[in-house]
């Protein structure tokens, strides 16, 4: 094959037209729910260690606070309640639940596009958290989160291939009262996205408010409990192991209305969980073990994600920081605990303590969010647009993290060996009498798009090309691309009646 | 114990002063070599197949282009010599080379304070490259890079403490003549830094006047050959299996003068090497087992790097990218084959691709350099201040990959699972009639200095005190950092006596 030849023209040819049509989802070189789990940070001894050490705390130290209705469910299901308050659990109940629980669980999307199957070592991307600043890279400035920023957030999140859910990051601060502030943070999810969202309720008695849209929203009660398209992240312990009694009433309440629940435990290494990492990891899956049962207790057999969001602190400082290294074992720990268990679960990383995405932030977000996915972390929160260590949620961070993840999302996919891949006939085709190169073969040309992922706004050129375009700055083409998506009309939006019906319902502080 | 009481004030004054000392290198929480391997990109069936058909690479192709003594030498050793001129390797020969080669090698350090111990999965980082443009991130600028910029990232080395060797990461533009470029080389690293270096020669007869360099610097030939500092980087192959017949002299002369030599394979996926990361990873393997063969006839058991370096292509444009996730698999996936082989082994990681220390380069740094350290990886070549796919060298970024390599070698150590760290007692005292909280426990504050890695630059402060403090910029430090070290008198100088004899034989361009 002669570098010069119409075969290779014509491959040229071919591989411009391939980069125009956008490739068929089953063909993408990444898709939401690949496999991880080459990442093993535990031994198989100490995941066992870890396992033992949880039961053990929850026999012996067990939970406080539970709320009368949680005392009830628990003891009935065989946990005995001491003189001291505290909710303990044999270990036969842990293990008889653990045995007993969902093994795999569909998160639904509103479209039905973007289901989430969570099961095995299944990796998904997205958002979370309670950030209360919105973070403009171009000020270098912190100002206070709005309901705008959050539906902005949502509808960016929509067009982000590798963005696969919207869990609620950042808290509406120009909603004063709690019960609007909580409607309207599932007005501004579910009305820029169609994919699967997550939330938090304030009060238990917010429930059955927010699930009356959601009935709306579905066309009906049973169309919402086929396929229920927003979660409840929930924090239901107040670690260390005490149970926080209000959350759990709203657990109780979201499982009675067939709202998936993440049980999440979101303990501070050195604070409010032990300072060593594996300390950490035992209280987080006590916790959740606890959690699970809970659950169990109220409905046999109801969805919940097995969610130890353990969190790493500075100790000098006594601040958190989510972007250690440690961090990033805290949740690879975890999500090794998670497949032990074989139970759907999620933990944190991509959190930047940077407070703008720089450098520190890249790296930052990478280290946890690539760790997560190889470890086989089923929900991967919080992953994408987090600065100052939660604090501020950033839209251009969150776009240019769509890069980033989906980078780690071609790691997780890994390498794979079969005799066409290790191109032993192409070598020798190559090397012997052929061209010397592998440029401009079937086998490179096919290759192209169905095993290589390329960056959107990551830049790849050479110094030349660069400094001929002008030198572009990632953070304004993020901008760029932010206002791009803003200025289009949103798939995701309601219908005008629908939305009417909301808004008379409903107190909706974004304009109609 | 009471938040205020005596001994909480008392043990924030011992973590003061804590703070104040610098730890024993044994109580570090992190330091060169510890070991990974907790990543396996590859199952066990996979690097079989991948080790057969490298062996069947070498028995059906072989490699062309040997010189007349490597034909000399590989025919002695049982290669055979065919009709097209390609030396081919029977499977015994390959396979006996592989259980007689060296299963360690120490690469030494000039002052034995930093040697290396390239023995199982022990994790080394450091730098590496051919860069020809220096970054200067403040003006967002490229130019050439000179021997002053060489010696000064060696000395910027010499002070970071994650920066483990110095293999010369740029060319000196400003010095035109080869054989003075490669003395000059020599002595811009060595004399910028104690630690182990690593140079690379354009023709064989640079080897010996570069030796008589090595012997003034070592105190003698006796001493320089027991305790070689420096190692060849040896582009043996030009891709796919051909030897570099010009590279393999030069590697036959640094063998004869007990200089270590870095088996260099560096082929380009999809243009060089085949497309696929598998098909890449068999020929790179291939190449350097050829290579490993090479070196043990002529002289078995001469010390030698399994460098197997293969780089991604960007199939849409044909440029190299070095920061995708496709080179992090390729990374990682060699360093299985080093610990298959159980042969010190090095690749390329932590390139960026991006044209300054942005947010980009930070991911793209961080992915392939944590993914190198969990995969257990001997030498992480390239692995700070590399831009712009290897054609610019940053400093600042060289000092904020400091940051970035300890966060990736806080990850490497991993987690340990002890009863101590485990922590139930410690739990259990908290939880129940304790003060609910790890703060300040003989425990966490144990563990502050020995488990956590703490950022020199990268910023964990609060918004609000990130604005007290107007905003710190990352490059901006970086770049004070830079300055106060060049300011500094470098503790790796040589002294006046021999620095003159040095200056007396050769043109050195950097100013006595």
């Amino acid at each position: 094959m002669n570098d010069h030849s119409p075969s290779r023209t014509g491959g040229r040819a071919a591989r411009r037209a391939a980069r125009a049509a956008p490739l068929a989802d089953h063909l993408r070189p990444i898709r939401a729910g690949m496999s991880g789990g080459q990442y093993t940070p535990l031994s198989d001894a100490d995941v066992l260690r870890i396992h033992t050490a949880a039961l053990d705390a929850l026999e012996r130290i067990g939970l406080a606070d539970a709320p009368p209705s949680g005392v009830a469910h628990l003891t009935a299901a065989g946990a005995a309640l001491g003189d001291d308050g505290r909710i303990r659990f044999p270990r036969a109940l842990v293990e008889d639940t653990i045995a007993k629980a969902n093994r795999t669980l569909t998160l639904h999307s509103r479209d039905g596009l973007h289901d989430l199957d969570l099961s095995g070592t299944r990796v998904h991307y997205g958002t979370a958290g309670a950030a209360v600043h919105m973070v403009e890279p171009d000020g270098r400035s912190y100002r206070e989160s709005t309901v705008q920023d959050l539906h902005d957030a949502a509808r960016i999140c929509d067009r982000l291939d590798n963005i696969h859910f919207v869990q609620r990051p950042m808290v509406c601060r120009d909603i004063f009262d709690n019960f609007e502030m909580d409607m309207n943070s599932v007005y501004a999810c579910t009305s820029g996205t169609t994919k699967h969202v997550g939330v938090s309720f304030t009060d238990p008695a917010f429930v059955a408010p927010a699930i009356e849209m959601l009935h709306l929203i579905a066309g009906g009660e049973a169309a919402w409990r086929e396929r229920p398209f927003v979660s409840n992240s929930n924090c239901f312990v107040v670690p260390p192991m005490k149970f926080a009694t209000e959350s759990c009433l709203v657990m109780e309440a979201c499982i009675k209305h067939g709202m998936p629940v993440l049980l999440l435990s979101a303990g501070m290494s050195g604070a409010t969980a032990p300072g060593s990492i594996a300390g950490a990891i035992v209280q987080a899956v006590a916790e959740c073990l606890a959690g699970l049962v809970y659950v169990h207790a109220v409905q046999p057999g109801a969805p919940a994600i097995f969610g130890t969001w353990p969190f790493d602190l500075d100790l000098r400082t006594g601040s958190m920081t989510g972007g250690s290294g440690e961090q990033a074992l805290l949740t690879a720990g975890c999500a090794q605990m998670h497949r032990f268990y074989d139970l759907p679960g999620g933990a944190a990383a991509g959190i930047a303590d940077s407070k703008l995405p720089d450098m520190q932030a890249g790296w930052e977000q990478m280290c946890s969010n690539v760790m997560a996915g190889l470890s086989g972390l089923n929900m991967v929160y919080e992953a994408a647009g987090m600065h100052a260590s939660l604090l501020g949620f950033c839209h251009e961070s969150l776009i240019i993290g769509d890069d980033l993840i989906g980078q780690a999302m071609r790691c997780v996919r890994g390498i794979e060996v079969t005799d066409e891949t290790m191109a032993l006939d192409q070598m020798e085709a190559v090397c012997m009498g052929g061209p010397g190169h592998y440029l401009g073969t079937a086998e490179t040309l096919g290759r192209m798009e169905m095993d290589n992922v390329y960056p959107a706004l990551g830049d790849r050129t050479s110094p030349k090309e660069w400094a001929e375009r002008g030198k572009p700055d990632l953070i304004a083409r993020a901008t760029e691309r932010k206002n791009e998506i803003l200025s289009e009309r949103s798939a995701a939006r309601f219908d005008p009646a629908l939305d009417a019906a909301i808004r008379a319902k409903f107190n909706i502080h974004l304009p109609a």
